[in-house]
């Protein structure tokens, strides 16, 4: 027997009164007459698939059945009936479709469990590393179609893996949810992406709402749908709806922020009367570093820095503990934002080698800092930054504090009316939001305010699959969102060039930085740590 | 340009508003708000296989297409999106899903003319003549799948034939109508007939409504969608909602009746207000004829009989004029009348020997009567009825009759009562009243009352398709239908008793039928004429 199946309420029980010559309504027909007035609407529809073994079952069941369901907007759907004795597994899959990194999350729909997890990398990476080469991919002949296969066959790959750790069948999943930017829902449901990227920037759909997993080559239950969440427009796709749905933010009373730092830095402001978005490029300097040493974070690669103020001792944590290979976005703030404590760099960002002392070291007229000494490496070569690379991130942070500024003042509202200050994704996760203020990327709120998310775009995708309250407030915060298009107007570019400085060129809005005022060298020499 | 494009009112042209910076709603979402407002509906959905081609189109045709409508209760779906000059024809298609014959109909959704028609002899005859004979082979292994594929090849080596003879293409085909018995509704659609013959004779679903033509086998446009035909229960099948669709016998003040004259005699009785049905077994009598010499109509079968009172000469009618092979049950039904009002039967049907002088034979002990002599037939040997034979007609003529007494008896309602008399089914158009009459098989109207519907399953499939209007018909005529359950009870066995006699043991019910009184034989010796 199984258990708390109805914690989700994706699966119900159904009791039908056995037919008779009075009262010969249709297999079908009495089971859905049974179901409209438990779920209390007036559509419920029952694949083809499941019609064809429904009179021997509903026999074999005495009329007692399992319904596992399934939602789209109005209509509810059944995707699949079993014995109530019958402990085959009854799950769903999230997919987090990242243009890096695909994840998959299993869910026991009978109990809203995760039994188990994984992710790979895209495959769409070997016909190009980010989502503009692979829609320049795509127009070429054959060329989406090539994307969609290689994002489907390895979404199906993966499942055959994920269902064998757990000993069950792709046939066990009956409803999928898919959470991804716009392009990369687009590449999945085999949808041009041409003009995403082309003024004035439309994407095909915006609310794809249920589709059958079938029809888009997704290889589980034959009667199984696959969710895939909206998106408000080109540039604000179903990850940060999931995202919203994950954080809360369109439930509270109190005003909240949500931001999702990546190349493009997409933020979420508001509470559970209105939502206003926007997204703008901040380049990929604050998600996968710079060009020199900036690599996405993996074993071996810096996460954390911390920096000796009294011996400029630079501390590196690296994933895994493996010797350093490169750094990722996380440990390049902490290290711009220890660099700045220190003095070592000024408040327009620049080397100053008075400071620097021996770390720093002149390649082809540019100045660098050695955070890794080549001995010390797992490259066997300095892992340094630039004075041009921190100019880079010095940028990138820039832009995320205009947009971060601009979204609230739109609707009047300051920092510090902020109940909640939601960071997102993975790479967020790993921002110490200390080091974020002190180089003026995120506002200076008391740290306590400051949540990290993690994936929430899986995180989303799972809620979607737990139940069906979950599964309409998807569309419901689609809707509500009011997008605001970024224009780089006087106004931004005022606020852009205000932020380009450590931490801004207004202290009063960092007063809890404080940058350890110092002319002279350190007393030892400094090393790497 | 194509022209009176809205005479069905399936394509729209639909002018959207380019898409600006300041209103990036996607093409699909835009599409679709256009058409909800068009169609004052809230439920538009578009087929994947349309979305990977939109953007493309819209572009090309700047934002003005024609879209192919069908719809699905509340909620309209686009089968087809359309460059408005593109001269393409649009078409949909109308099956009669007869037992023994199909029928198919193209239908110009422009303008819903027919350019044509074609049947073919049901592929599944092969493993079965009647359906019961298909419902057990459906039973074996294997048999449920080769009965669905008979049908579903069958049909798609039809639809090329015929979009050949029309120069088009199966892609054309943007909607499918399908009306047909509960049974072979069943077996096209894959779903096991089983139950439909064991008490208490349960279908497996009473309302299909549309299902996608690609996921039932049919090679016609990807996006096309089937609507089939709902039925009320195992006896009372699609073909009969669309013949009432057809008669028009759900709009009328009037309260008329509706007779499907078969191997099961299927009668509905009604008007706007409320439809009451029913449906017994006629035996195959009134149809195919019997045993002896009757058979389907075809060429060289006897379809019309009539008696010369002086001569007692038979005159025959054979289909195509080729000689005679056999009689199907029109032509039997005018040769009872006739042998009656001519008083070579009596009143129970029985030979009178003295009055039927040289075409009278005996075989093997019983009584026939030679219609055609072996000189003149196309078999080369006598067609005759034999006594026994005609005891069968009898039968089933009193079976009709009883049916139809007990439909109206249980409203109250009298055969006078009744605006018109409605006879559907191919051979029920071929069935002369008078002769029906003149055996108490039909009640004693003015001959006027009686229309012939000829074959009105394919009539309302191609209704379904002309409009929307009718489509949503459907659905209210089979919600309104009582289904009345024949009890074979007391009262029933009474009329039918009174029913055996010709035409009836209350003369007073058939005033206008005069037995031409006389005891001795003609003046010239019979002869097949």
């Amino acid at each position: 027997m199984k258990t708390n199946k109805n914690n989700t309420g994706w699966i119900r029980h159904v009791s039908i009164t056995p037919p008779t010559l009075q009262n010969n309504t249709a297999d079908a027909d009495r089971l859905i007459g049974e179901l409209k007035s438990k779920l209390d609407t007036d559509a419920v529809d029952i694949d083809l698939y499941l019609l064809k073994r429904l009179p021997d079952l509903l026999r074999r069941c005495e009329y007692n059945v399992d319904c596992i369901l399934f939602k789209d907007r109005k209509r509810w759907l059944v995707t699949g009936i079993t014995h109530p004795q019958d402990t085959s597994p009854i799950y769903g899959l999230a997919v987090d479709l990242g243009t890096t990194r695909i994840v998959l999350r299993l869910i026991d729909l009978s109990t809203g469990r995760i039994p188990a997890e994984t992710s790979f990398d895209n495959p769409q990476i070997s016909a190009g590393p980010d989502i503009l080469t692979r829609i320049h991919f795509a127009d070429q002949d054959g060329g989406l179609n090539r994307l969609n296969k290689m994002i489907i066959d390895g979404l199906n790959r993966m499942i055959i893996k994920l269902c064998d750790s757990c000993k069950i069948k792709p046939h066990n999943i009956y409803s999928l949810s898919v959470a991804g930017n716009t392009a990369m829902t687009h590449l999945f449901m085999g949808l041009s992406p041409h003009w995403i990227i082309r003024e004035p920037y439309i994407p095909v759909i915006n609310r794809p709402g249920l589709v059958k997993a079938e029809e888009l080559g997704i290889k589980v239950n034959p009667a199984a749908r696959v969710l895939i969440f909206p998106n408000v427009g080109s540039y604000f796709g179903g990850d940060l709806i999931a995202g919203i749905l994950f954080s809360g933010l369109n439930k509270t009373e109190d005003t909240a922020i949500l931001v999702d730092v990546g190349t493009n830095a997409e933020v979420v402001l508001g509470n559970r009367h209105w939502l206003i978005a926007c997204a703008g490029a901040a380049g990929p300097a604050l998600e996968c570093g710079v060009t020199g040493i900036g690599m996405m974070a993996g074993p071996g690669v810096v996460d954390r820095v911390a920096i000796d103020h009294d011996t400029y001792n630079i501390q590196l944590h690296t994933i895994d503990n493996m010797p350093p290979k490169g750094i990722c976005g996380s440990g390049l703030i902490d290290l711009a934002a220890h660099l700045f404590l220190c003095g070592m760099i000024d408040i327009k960002g620049k080397i100053l080698p008075s400071i620097c002392g021996s770390i720093l070291k002149e390649k082809e007229g540019i100045r660098h800092l050695v955070v890794v000494p080549a001995i010390d490496s797992a490259t066997g070569s300095d892992l340094t930054i630039s004075q041009a690379e921190i100019d880079i991130l010095i940028r990138s942070k820039a832009a995320m504090y205009t947009i971060l500024e601009t979204v609230t003042s739109s609707v009047g509202i300051s920092f510090n009316d902020l109940s909640t200050f939601y960071v997102a994704g993975t790479f967020g996760s790993f921002i110490n939001p200390r080091s974020a203020i002190s180089i003026g990327m995120l506002p200076d709120l008391p740290i306590d305010r400051y949540k990290s998310l993690g994936n929430s775009s899986i995180g989303g995708a799972t809620m979607a699959l737990t139940s069906s309250e979950c599964l309409d407030e998807i569309d419901k915060i689609r809707d509500s969102v009011t997008y605001l298009e970024l224009n780089v107007n006087q106004e931004f570019m005022n606020r852009f060039s205000a932020a380009g400085f450590l931490p801004h060129t207004d202290p009063s809005l960092f007063r809890s930085v404080k940058v350890c005022a110092r002319i002279s060298p350190p007393h030892k020499p400094l090393a790497a740590g």
